[in-house]
């Protein structure tokens, strides 16, 4: 890391080397879409709406983007406060969580010609052997949030609702408890089980 | 803590406690989910096919579960060893990643009787201020997974399969990128964005 170039110092209030210490930790390994995911968040936290907000996060990606929102945001799977829609695109937003606007990061390829690593890696254009991870996480820290798009969005109703379950039935198939909204049985022994 | 009647010290390694101070860090605010969720997971690990096998995990619901699931296994919705299904029942399973065997563990209703407090808030019989935080959580500690069931699976092949993305283009409409295989345009502007 003393090496590097670091454009910014602390991503999100948390020191650039603590932040590489906790992707280690948590997704198990360096990974350099947390690590870029981390400048995103970071961008998006400059645009969020003004005033003390409570808000939520989504990611449009189910890969390395939702770690980088966890690790660095009160959002996290299990507390709801972040959802992940697995639509293929790197890009996440942090919107008030009641009224639903906020801002949308993504990454801008326009602005990837001076970063050919990033480039490679972020269209796959070379097998993983054939990238250089140095060069690339230089890159990263040189180019920052830099190499990103923002825009101001506002969440569709239906993404704010909270979900409530409340109403529970004991399942005449498996014994096991299920939300009664959902019918006469649970919805995995309803079909829906993604066991044999 | 001290004086909590602990059935286990431990949760797959970690002393309880410490879980504890995960959980708070992580999740935002100690949660009974997340506490009994941990058990639940200790009790898979325990039930895992022999051998130093490579696992996935799998939650059946968004609440709770998943961060347990985060903060006591390897697996992150970021690195794709986690995957979330919201089917609505409060039930996981750690299997292979490749042959898709494992175990799942479930809330089992009728081994509840002895713990009316996990039961009031396990159905939500009670609105939440009714409910009492202290002797709840003296009885997830005492009842650990006790109060579960277990049953061996086996993965459906779809769930297996890993997702590597390869090709992509840029969009002709918000000229970011997205994987070719979607289609002329990504799926955001193709009428899946959450936006208004």
């Amino acid at each position: 890391m003393d090496n590097l170039r670091l454009r910014k110092e602390r991503i999100c209030s948390v020191p650039v080397e603590e932040f590489v210490r906790r992707i280690k930790d948590f997704h198990g390994a360096f990974a350099p879409g947390v690590m870029l995911g981390g400048y995103m968040v970071d961008l998006a936290y400059q645009h969020l709406p003004p005033g003390d907000i409570l808000f939520d996060a989504l990611s449009e990606t189910r890969s390395c983007l939702p770690d980088a929102i966890q690790l660095l945001t009160p959002c996290t799977i299990g507390n709801g406060w972040l959802r992940v829609l697995d639509l293929g695109k790197f890009a996440l937003s942090l919107y008030d969580k009641h009224r639903g606007d906020g801002v949308r990061v993504l990454i801008d390829p326009a602005k990837l010609g001076l970063f050919p690593e990033i480039k490679t890696w972020f269209f796959k254009l070379k097998p993983k052997q054939g990238q250089d991870l140095d060069v690339l996480l230089e890159e990263i820290h040189a180019a920052a949030s830099q190499i990103c798009g923002t825009m101001p969005v506002k969440l569709k109703p239906e993404f704010l609702t909270p979900r409530h379950r409340a109403g529970f039935r004991i399942c005449p198939v498996c014994r096991k408890s299920y939300p009664a909204a959902d019918g006469d049985r649970c919805r995995p022994c309803g079909g829906e089980a993604p066991y044999l």
